[in-house]
């Protein structure tokens, strides 16, 4: 194995090709990358001896093929949407795959595939999922093998900015990855489950009912909001009889209670589209939005704001002015849903500055008896980026999946069929070679009385 | 034109065919009504000397084309999502076909297709939609012939059940009509039009955001809650550019507040299962959706009482508990979505009794300028069923569909292609048929000031 094909150099890929090239370089490996933009993939290539660019357009099939055809190992940092057709080919160019999404249905179907031609498919090995399950599959492991009994698990992981970046931004946030998917967040039920019952939390109460975390180093808590169906991670990280196991997103104190209310007006639905919005001021679409809501007479945010339950200069509201929802500013999209609208005026309001530092935060909780006593256990990984082109989430997001990739062409680590990183074989070298990198988990742990 | 096809002999069909069997002896047709359950069928027949029942698996295309390719006209009462294959054997086999139910964008699609065979699909001839564009479209062409320009029109429609009927049920409704789609109904956003201005309301404020409106007769005002997208009704009724149009659903009083508790809850949503449903109690599942709210030590109702913003002993509440929401009931449905939970619930407590008698209000609204003047126009229905066989629901559905038919295969009304009761030729002989069956819209009229 000698040859990598990297689809895909988006603004993300830095971390991962820049990995790449330099292993390629130690063991005589040849690396293409391809993307639309020939010039973002030569950039990134950038002149190095083992690397070349090739300008693609992932859904020309043929060429992609073609690409794919010379390749040993694939690796696919394409839109998660391209992953199933770029594993179709795989499977008859019997290649390896390797990416940082989600296993879609159709690709675990693919598991005796893959076996049978003798390949590899790596999904879910970038930050999260990716960093995620390697970093608590290793304390469940631990856990386990102590003879512990684990009752309760939960993984909270959040992308977010730098507080010193956040001074004049009300919302204290930025967006540091798909805007379209911060947007749409949590659309659906949050399914759970604590102390033996399940719980379930509507989209409509998600933002409203969060928790709040400590992380060590802030004075001020964080907030959590239930991220989708915990459920299916009882069997995927071997603990299927937890009581209780839930993932959650972290935000700053403040985010949820106005992201609720842009949830609540109606902002967020990406499902039908508003008449002539090229026509509408968005405080011509706040009005819209009121339906029969409010007090004749008085104006379009007082109206919202008694609808919402808020005073005109609460939090809530002052996020929502900040933004410029009630402002005369046009609306730029042509017949758009409320959350294409809604993002193209948070694009230019949550765009990271070039100085602007990310930051992942990552905890894991665990309860666990052991010899008869109780240990609550908390885990907790803070990654900062160094700005707005070097972030912690193309870090983050590329290393796991290049060091992966290291690993596995030189041997170090072997699988076939579709995989996600949970066995010790996989995420032990690959969370000990990150730690190098600054991923580092810190502990503590404390021995809890009923 | 000597034979009919009624496919469906369904609780609802009863007024349909028995129209259909007493013209059809008056002008010599021979009716076939076709069921899944013969014994139904041929008890709607009655022994008709110009009927047959026959069996029939609606999804057996070859069984249910071989009946088609034997009638003239064929009467669909078979559930909206058979109509598309329905509509695709008439074209094939060269048939009239007949609905009440909304005509879907695929049948749409096939108008071309209907005229080249000259042969005309009819839809939307129910009561609504049916009753309500014939009603309507009558006083807008009646409105447009005196020179009248409409500025606003709003159309609300009920399916209620008589007040004296409800004595001990203290939410005022019962299932008249489909329940799924009474659980399901609202979801969303709703779209309407007022004084020019665009209005969306989503599902999560619908129920929270009802009108109040009176009916000659009753004390109390009713509630109207927006009935999906009402902007499409202004190129179908041929108002362009009316600056308020507005479809809304009637409930009695009282029954909004109480659905949208349900909404919020979560207890409508029909998109995910609840894990293991069949061993909980429906308390169980009120506890598994308070997700994070309320205190602890307290009752599941307190809490949830709490998460709504009511009191224990609200009527909000108290509808809730009526229906057994905080019951140790067992959950019967195994692995349901919580909308399947809910509505095998109310399947009992909502049940019409044999001696309930249905109710079915409609109201349009008009505002129009004539002679400088302004004038407020109120058009109003009122049916009542007899009993919980003959409902007013069957009969309003059933008639304008058997009154068409005959005009039709009497040639009294000529249509080919696909069309909606939109047309002063089709819609007048049927809304005057109707009013011998006691189908009478009582009108208000009055000069308004600006």
């Amino acid at each position: 194995m000698n040859n990598i094909l990297i689809l895909g150099a988006g603004r993300s890929a830095n971390a991962c090709i820049q990995y790449i090239l330099t292993s390629a370089k130690e063991h005589n490996w040849s690396v293409v990358v391809a993307d639309s933009d020939l010039a973002s993939a030569t950039k990134k290539v950038g002149g190095h001896t083992n690397g070349r660019a090739e300008k693609l357009d992932a859904s020309d099939v043929e060429a992609r093929q073609a690409l794919v055809s010379k390749a040993d190992v694939v690796i696919s940092l394409l839109p998660p949407v391209m992953h199933i057709e770029v594993a179709q080919d795989c499977i008859i160019l019997k290649k390896h795959l390797i990416t940082a999404s989600y296993v879609p249905k159709e690709i675990q179907q693919m598991n005796d595939e893959f076996k049978k031609i003798d390949r590899m498919f790596m999904g879910e090995i970038g930050l999260d999922p990716g960093i995620d399950h390697m970093s608590a599959m290793q304390k469940i492991d631990e856990i386990k093998a102590m003879g512990g009994k684990i009752t309760s698990f939960s993984s909270n992981v959040g992308g977010l900015v730098a507080l010193e970046n956040l001074q004049e931004n009300p919302w204290r946030y930025k967006f540091t990855w798909n805007p379209r998917n911060v947007i749409k967040a949590g659309q659906g039920t949050a399914q759970f489950l604590e102390n033996g019952k399940f719980k379930y939390i509507p989209y409509n109460r998600l933002f409203k009912e969060y928790k709040l975390i400590s992380i060590p180093g802030y004075d001020e808590p964080f907030e959590v909001y239930a991220n989708r169906d915990s459920l299916p991670y009882r069997a995927v990280y071997g603990i299927q009889d937890v009581p209780t196991i839930e993932r959650g997103t972290i935000r700053y104190q403040g985010f949820c209670d106005a992201w609720n209310a842009l949830a609540q007006i109606g902002l967020t639905d990406d499902t039908f589209t508003i008449v002539d919005s090229e026509k509408m001021t968005y405080l011509d679409l706040m009005e819209a939005f009121l339906g029969n809501s409010g007090k004749e007479g008085a104006t379009v945010k007082e109206r919202m704001a008694e609808m919402l339950g808020e005073t005109v200069s609460s939090p809530v509201m002052e996020k929502m002015d900040w933004i410029g929802l009630f402002s005369n500013k046009k609306i730029e999209k042509a017949n758009a849903s409320p959350a294409v609208i809604l993002e193209d005026l948070l694009l230019e309001k949550w765009k990271l500055e070039p100085n602007d530092k990310d930051l992942i935060v990552m905890q894991h909780q665990f309860e666990y008896e052991l010899g008869g006593k109780k240990f609550h256990l908390s885990s907790t990984m803070e990654f900062k980026g160094k700005n707005s082109e070097d972030t912690a989430m193309a870090r983050l997001v590329g290393l796991p999946l290049a060091i992966f990739t290291k690993l596995f062409m030189t041997k170090q680590i072997v699988a076939t069929g579709v995989n996600i990183p949970v066995r010790k074989e996989i995420y032990e070298p690959v969370l000990e070679e990150l730690k190098s990198f600054g991923v580092i988990f810190h502990e503590e742990e404390k021995e809890v009385n009923n």
